[in-house]
């Protein structure tokens, strides 16, 4: 049994983590919530309960065992030191941490034993790499993959609350012939794409894209992997979807792809054209496994394969998989 | 001065063909609008006057130089004797003759030249093909593009005025708490994407897949080119977006290829991710030109650039294409 408090947990994917820790049954000694100071004293329901959100601070971990970090950067980089204080284990859903070689960077159905070796912190990855890593992982079991070239469909949800506020809002003040002004995101949502997330980072490629390659690399442990990648937010609530082009070392058939799929932890093989059945964001919402259809040869090169992959953004894109963690723990 | 028909005058793409007819002073001596039976009779506004459309029929091609098809295949099919008998060039839209050896297939932009070859029929491209080799012609003119690896994200529009009104309708629907339907489209698209536009056509790709490699072998005239292409339709209402990666037979740097769409006929350089200026779908909407930008070396090989690429379905993507042939005549 864990003493556990959850770090950002009146956010998206804080709330999600609840949920998650309560569906699956996760053994609990204790839950804490901890927030930023406007949403501390809010009533926050568990298995029935309420629980009454505190304001995070340096002496709030004292006798936790696991922190679940839901929080941005600043917020992650600030108690970091705080938490370890305490004993406990951050697992943590920013970035700030996820490069350093300290610290494991871990999905479960990939490089479990990677947690094992943590030093008090390990992180959870970005979104859409957790989704497109866990599609792909099966495939690349059978022969390593080199490269991949991938553009995402990205979900509101990504932005938070706020990203899926927005959308909503702008949807409605669409049916009323009215204007609603972005905010969560640089542009309107509502009937457009904005093909950037995340700041510049090298190259001209966004934080975001690059995380598709670097933390690739580290989860795969693949050191010489290469990825292009294109991040382009799309008006769906809550489920990011890849069309990713994956290199293996050999080529793998269209049969074994699929059989390698279908067997992968995780996934769920959504792939009959001809039975208009592949994965869509509307289907993988709510859910934590991550579908995979469309499996074809590339038609550019001998040892290619084209996919399409959807899951949930704040479920197994987040909130699932940083409980996961903490059940290898 | 020429006598114009356009065979399928009420639909989305016929009835943009009238407003660029107009736009762009056709030289026209006269226009006849065709349209199926149950359209017959309705009244079309043009240059302030209002035409009243007629019910195609063999007999109603008499006299036309031009005829702008904007009508399925089986209408293409059904008339296409009828209109060469006739002697009127049929610039035609739909599919049914894009890939025969006697018919141009023809972006003004990139081969205006196999206008002039015709026998009868000029077939205007597919969409996101027209689309994304005008975005991407002028880079193949520095060095020839050998592959493309391309993912789509279409427009309701790509599927008629039906598609259009179904994104629509499914949106209100949502703020007034309802369901609607899916009837244009085989599953719901407002919040969701479909990953599957047209049927089964090779090796688990669809039709609309495959014509971005069948006809961009054509227009570039690169026999050897390879595509591999996941056509998703987005909810978004009449732009379509392509995030294309494409090798070329020698490395072009991002400086050049950004000079290139810069001065290639009908792009717009949108390319400053710093300012946050990128093609989006909402700003390219209602216009002709193609936007190209988040233009970066490709990260898996040598002689690969990646683009971002947005540009009106209906407008570039269909009746403006269109027009533009029937001024080559």
């Amino acid at each position: 049994m864990k003493h556990v408090a959850i770090l950002g947990a009146s956010g998206a994917v804080g709330r999600e983590m609840m949920k998650i820790l309560e569906e699956r049954d996760f053994p609990l000694a204790s839950l804490k919530l901890l927030t930023g100071s406007k949403s501390a004293g809010s009533r926050l329901r568990f298995k029935g309960e309420e629980l009454v959100a505190e304001e995070a601070s340096e002496a709030a971990f004292a006798g936790c065992d696991i922190v679940l970090g839901a929080a941005q950067n600043p917020v992650a980089k600030r108690f970091a030191p705080a938490i370890r204080e305490a004993g406990a284990v951050f697992v943590d859903n920013s970035s700030a941490f996820r490069l350093d070689p300290d610290v494991p960077l871990v999905v479960p159905e990939i490089n479990p034993e990677d947690a094992a070796k943590h030093k008090g912190i390990i992180s959870n990855p970005n979104c859409s790499t957790i989704i497109t890593l866990v599609g792909v992982a099966g495939i690349g079991r059978l022969s390593p993959i080199e490269s991949m070239i991938v553009s995402t469909y990205q979900a509101a949800s990504g932005a938070g609350q706020g990203g899926l506020e927005e959308l909503d809002a702008q949807v409605r003040a669409y049916a009323e012939g009215k204007e609603y002004p972005a905010k969560a995101f640089r542009y309107p949502l509502a009937f457009n794409l904005i093909p950037e997330i995340g700041s510049e980072a090298f190259q001209g490629y966004t934080t975001e894209e690059m995380k598709m390659q670097n933390e690739g690399r580290k989860i795969m442990h693949l050191p010489a992997l290469t990825v292009s990648c294109t991040c382009v937010r799309v008006p769906v609530m809550r489920s990011h979807s890849i069309s990713a082009l994956i290199r293996t070392k050999e080529p793998v058939s269209v049969e074994a792809a699929r059989e390698a799929v279908k067997n992968a932890p995780g996934c769920r093989l959504v792939d009959d054209l001809a039975q208009h059945s592949y994965p869509m964001p509307l289907d993988t919402s709510d859910q934590d496994l991550v579908y995979v259809g469309r499996i074809r040869k590339d038609l550019t090169a001998e040892n290619g394969l084209a996919l399409f992959i959807c899951g949930d953004q704040i479920r197994k894109g987040a909130a699932t998989n940083a409980v996961q963690i903490a059940e290898l723990l």
